[in-house]
């Protein structure tokens, strides 16, 4: 097929992988290829703009490192994460909510004690006590696998220090629930942070004049035998960026009641004469098959 | 806005880049979102999908460097190249058609008299005469500035050679047409080639089962104000991979008539008792303004 116009080329496109031997692969391709030149017709896209686009796919691409990862951040940005989320994990009522991942898990978070651990390990912040109880159907859920990790008062996770090494992780621990089904952490309260502005997901939003920044939060992924993996976040009721988390990953039963207290004992069992912050939560796990 | 499903999820991205201040801009961005969150719903794009999604526009981007171009090339395969140069060049007939510009042009190729000169420097091959006319409503244009490329019996270009630089560049030159919108070359007949299939193009070719190869050409782009720039290739009738150039940039008009001659007169006034080929063709160019 030769002669091919802006419209015609779609079809021949379409033929040419006709023969593609994986049927997931061909049905992933074919509305690839067809969403591709129905945006590009759509908006009748210019030789300018189609190398604009392409010089913005590849300085994304350079930005992307073992410590950066650019183009999930593009995605997360653009609402495309969030969505794949949500279609893979369709949860009945009265089962925790999955969100976004985020690019800033570690695999081998230091193990910590189901209870009495000091996450902080000095990183100034407001105090702030976590009690939770993991369940499903209403029971306890003993020995499931947590991992938890969130950013400090100036919005940086651990693994954007240069200094870091997994070995002295902070603000991210791993534990798993006890006899009934619970765990419990100290560490400092998280605040609502931009994500990093100055690459290309920075010039997107800049040219849409959108905001970078996300609710505060503390991540959480819980894991056991029998259940679908939890991946999640817990939000602050009544954070000023719920409703306009720059990657869309906010669900109401996501959101956590973080307790101011003046002064006085803590979840620990000591007492405080300074403020402090109490963070008490139920993740409800979805037994599968 | 909070509790976003993978539906709802796309007005909220909208209603996020509602304040855009560039319309055209903000056109894009609208059309872009639709169908990038049309397509992940369409084919219900899953999170391992997604992530390998990730990696390849990665990988791609760490492809890409002064030399080499994997998104541009990337964006051939997939017949957007083709298609967005057909959407932003429509013709008359009888005007020389548009095609893909491919990522070995060079700006600054070597400047040689309007004829005589040989463009393979040795390079081996099948002598070629090219003679050619540039037009316009029927009549000569002179003085305008062409470039011609094209690659070796091997398929490659001379940039592609890790000792080329632009002062010793072969089968690349820029002229100028004489007063009768004239200009003639030697050089050697090029041969159909596969595009470079060691990146992820390759591994997306692979995957849809599809060839890499290109029908021969000769590149050439040819200016002169007062016209529409032209860029275009001179495919050779005949060839067997004219209707599946891997790129879809072969149109009608493209296609030249490269004469074998077992020997005898060149069209440069020598004689050759060796066979060579010959290429007569005529660009007619599109007035402007």
């Amino acid at each position: 097929m030769r002669n091919l116009d802006e419209f015609t080329i779609t079809d021949e496109a379409l033929r040419r992988i006709a023969a593609t031997p994986d049927t997931r692969v061909k049905e992933i391709m074919t509305s690839l290829i067809r969403h591709l030149h129905d945006f590009a017709r759509d908006v009748r896209l210019t030789e300018p703009e189609w190398l604009a686009g392409i010089l913005f796919l590849t300085r994304t691409g350079h930005l992307c490192s073992d410590v950066r990862q650019e183009f999930i951040l593009l995605s997360d940005t653009l609402g495309l994460s969030q969505l794949v989320v949500a279609q893979s994990h369709s949860r009945p009522e009265n089962v925790s909510e999955q969100t976004v991942f985020g690019p800033f898990h570690v695999e081998g978070a230091p193990k910590r004690p189901s209870h009495g651990s000091d996450l902080a390990q000095g990183v100034p912040g407001e105090p702030l006590y976590v009690t939770a109880q993991v369940v499903a159907d209403g029971h306890p859920v003993a020995g499931a696998e947590v991992d938890t990790w969130h950013a400090d008062a100036d919005g940086f996770y651990d693994v954007q220090d240069e200094h870091w090494s997994v070995d002295k992780a902070w603000l991210r621990a791993a534990f798993r629930t006890d006899d009934d089904g619970r765990f419990s952490f100290k560490s400092i309260l998280p605040k609502s942070y931009p994500i990093p502005t100055d690459g290309t997901v920075g010039e997107m939003l800049a040219a849409t004049n959108r905001s970078p920044m996300r609710p505060a939060h503390i991540h959480f992924k819980v894991e056991k035998d029998g259940f679908d993996p939890l991946i999640t976040h817990v939000f602050a009721e009544g954070d000023e960026f719920l409703d306009s988390d720059a990657v869309f990953g906010v669900r109401g039963s996501c959101i956590g009641n973080y307790v101011r207290h003046d002064s006085g004992p803590t979840p620990f069992g000591d007492v405080l004469e300074q403020p402090f912050y109490t963070l008490d939560y139920r993740f409800t796990l979805q037994p599968v098959g």
